[in-house]
């Protein structure tokens, strides 16, 4: 099925049922449904035509997820651009994926001119914005007004769906190409652990451009949800929004939840809608996760590992396995077990499976997996080897088939011959009861190659001192992948677009003039 | 995922945990994953390569699942035989399919000398019953003692997984061609309805052989269930198994429900463990149903409807559709609503959408439907338009997608002039106390063409009047769908072999020597 499709069954269904919610704006399944073939008939009388792509700029909104819907329709292909991108950035994708059309928002309106200005390729900007439409732009709008619907293109399958750009902890931007049937089978495969809920209603806080959020999308759309879109992710805004539309359904990636879990609104919100939070994209501390289960009791956790590749979900951690008593106790730590879209192995270089409780490469083959890279076949040649897709994640399996991720293999340190990995660390100095966050990163070492460094922010008017949070390591993990040293700072971390934190960026000024050798 | 990685996914994840109950024996997860590899490099010893056939005619076993899994291994493709078969039908699907391997059970062991005299391409006939070989075949426990497991072929998405014949309703078996990636959406998509039991414990008391059971199969692969076999629907049997085996879901088709919520030992079985009813293949009346929710109250219900060129699930009728009160009640009637997986439109003759509320041929298209019919181009080409798959089923939509499903086109009778949908003259017949079984036909009648005709079955010890029920029958629905005659009688209705009435040999006595119109 792809998204048309899974938008004409929900309209076949509840045509007279709230579609979306964007501020006081809302919209029926019928008028959702008309406004798109008529947004797609818009976009073909601009030239766009099967295969084409159409790339978007914007925050959150309805429109937005016209935009997802009405692409497909016209029988193109969509590349929702990152929001955290610079100009050059922006221009990068639009001229990779060669995007003839553009839409593009308020918040980013101003920065049409410079973009236009590399972007060959884009004939047309469509101004979603909520005010009337600048100078040498087609109104959204307009364009919905002035255009006869058409027939849907029908995509399905292994058509492919859209170019989502990766890579922003890692270099350079990777267009990855999905099909419908492999956003629909990760849909699926995850929904088969969600309990339905026949009236369910899905906040959409996460920005949209990124498949942790598109994701969730694709299942809100198999299960026919209502969809509250926020432009971003604020946490006042998303406990206003729960409380006002009843929202049952979340999904954010861990800082976000943080941020949720000690806004000073959430004892005075009325949650009792919220039945099941998703969470992913980035490594959940479990002392995060302990403070985030407690102050949403009566919800159930949800969490799904995968990457982008794999459109995106690989592994699934089940509610009932977010106990920290009983025999399921442990399994927290983990990513969970192997979604049924897919295979995943533990390999060593040589792409042999290692033994259970062995730290090797995570790899997946599956309905899930993309397409390739667009534009890349080197990049896809190294990525997507006899159908499976090398995740650049390190981690190990259980006997039961739990996943624990332990690193990107590109941030694993190695100091003085032996593997170290960050997010073990880090779980060791977030469990302090003094640190609110913390990034573990290797540092250029005469002595060991490279040493282990260690980034906190302290929870407010807590007072901790390096000596006492790596006595604090000492009583938890090996000496050696305890910190050497450590940086204390106020200022947020680097951070992706998607809530990840940027390594890269953290290692930069440690670096300089250097090279770090990769594993 | 095909059937093969679906396997190795509950087995990494669950190695020492049941994989197969059947009788007295068990095997856990790695013994059975090991058995089929060993089984896989047995067929491809005896010559069986990518894409051959191996066929399979035996009741219900667990060596009927390893089959099932071995087949794919091996690179090859699945023929389950239909159970109710002649030699000649046999001999015909064998024939058609160029199966070059039979197995066979204890139970058809005696057929093979006839079927191999007629079925040439069969070079080898593997015994899989619990003797020893008859001579001239290969023992099934010598083949996997004798060989080495081989590396999974990987078959997966769209590369075929089985012929399933089907037609047994209405004339000569068609082949139909399904793909693991059909198979796995059908299942994936139905799976999203079914609350998740972390240690659900499947029965297979429908044939192994229908995709009515085998899509029950898939779906217990996706959720890493453990599979409790028994060699054919016996009410008996199937109590007895959900009491000893903590069985929590359960597929069966109407007739088999009929039997089992009206065996004496119903009420001294203790079926506290079952959750799960999934029922299908053929109409419920609604008498039937309620019967079945009072004597199994505290089990869930679940309707599929769909066909063996779907894969076979295209609409589902939840849980919570099953109330006869409240806002929710009369949907009961209905088959449902589209799964995730398809479309589904209801279409005049021309292939234009009807208004809702209008009977015309239901159309189905989707990640579910067949690949086609094996060696049958022209009738592949009449059934699967434009990527439509044409049911056969006359049916109609409400308002909220809900699809009722009134008849098979070719059952439907005109009746001066008025179509008359049978299941609606059954429904109205086994609603009068005394009855227990109907089926409706058209007879030949000079001045209407067709007449509607009645051939009942009264509960023990009951007496009804033609008179009586046709006055009944007045009192629910129009005039014209009244039966003009009713022949009670004592013997089983004749059934194929998954418990669908078989109109055409009911109609065979009446239309000797005439032809009939079909629509």
């Amino acid at each position: 099925m792809g998204i048309t499709q899974s938008i004409k069954r929900v309209e076949q269904q509840n045509p007279r049922g709230c579609a979306t919610v964007f501020g006081t704006r809302t919209r029926r399944w019928e008028e959702f449904t008309a406004r798109v073939a008529r947004l797609a008939g818009g976009l073909q009388s601009l030239g766009v035509g099967r295969g084409d792509r159409v790339a978007i700029l914007g925050l959150n909104s309805d429109r937005y997820l016209e935009y997802y819907a009405a692409v497909p329709w016209a029988g193109a292909v969509a590349v929702p651009l990152n929001t955290r991108w610079s100009v050059p950035e922006n221009i990068y994708a639009l001229n990779d994926s060669g995007a003839t059309i553009l839409l593009i928002d308020d918040e980013f309106a101003s920065m049409a001119s410079p973009i236009l200005a590399g972007a060959r390729a884009v004939r047309e900007v469509i101004y979603m914005g909520e005010s009337s439409a600048p100078a040498g732009m087609t109104g959204y709008e307009a364009l919905i007004e002035g255009s006869a619907p058409i027939p849907d293109a029908g995509r399905t399958g292994p058509d492919l769906a859209g170019i989502f750009y990766t890579g922003g902890t890692t270099g350079f931007p990777k267009g990855v190409m999905l099909s419908h049937g492999s956003l629909w089978a990760s849909a699926a495969a995850a929904a088969t652990f969600v309990p339905r809920i026949p009236d369910a209603v899905v906040l959409h806080a996460a920005p949209m451009f990124h498949l942790a959020a598109f994701g969730g999308v694709m299942g809100a759309l198999l299960t026919g949800a209502q969809h509250v879109i926020i432009p971003r992710f604020d946490p006042k805004l998303v406990l206003e929004s729960i409380e006002r539309n009843q929202v049952t359904n979340l999904a954010l990636v861990p800082t976000m939840i943080r941020m949720l879990v000690t806004h000073s609104n959430l004892p005075n919100t009325n949650l009792s809608s919220l039945r099941y939070l998703a969470y992913g994209a980035s490594p959940m501390p479990e002392a995060l996760l302990r403070e985030a289960m407690r102050a949403l009791h009566g919800c159930q956790f949800f969490q799904a590992y995968g990457q982008t590749e794999l459109s995106p979900v690989a592994t699934i951690l089940a509610p009932e396995y977010h106990t920290f008593e009983g025999l399921k106790a442990g399994k927290l730590a983990s990513a969970g077990r192997v979604s049924p879209c897919c295979e995943v192995h533990v390999v060593d270089p040589a792409g042999c499976e290692v033994a259970r409780r062995t730290v090797g490469e995570i790899r997946v083959r599956g309905l899930n997996a993309m397409l390739g890279y667009w534009n890349k076949p080197a990049e896809t040649a190294a990525t997507l080897r006899d159908g499976w897709v090398h995740t650049g994640d390190a981690g190990w399996m259980d006997e039961e088939g739990f996943l624990y991720i332990v690193d990107r293999v590109k941030d694993m340190i190695i100091s003085g011959g032996e593997n170290v990995y960050t997010a073990e660390v880090e779980n060791a100095c977030v469990s302090h009861p003094g640190v609110s966050q913390c990034a573990v990163i290797g540092i250029p070492n005469d002595d060991w190659g490279e040493a282990v460094h260690a980034i906190v922010i302290l929870k407010n008017g807590q007072q901790v001192t390096a000596a006492e949070l790596i006595a604090h390591c000492h009583s938890l993990i090996a000496g050696y992948k305890c910190p050497r040293s450590i940086e204390f700072r106020t200022e947020p971390l680097p951070l992706s677009g998607v809530g990840k934190v940027l390594k890269r960026e953290l290692r930069k000024p440690h670096w300089e003039g250097r090279s770090r050798q990769v594993n």
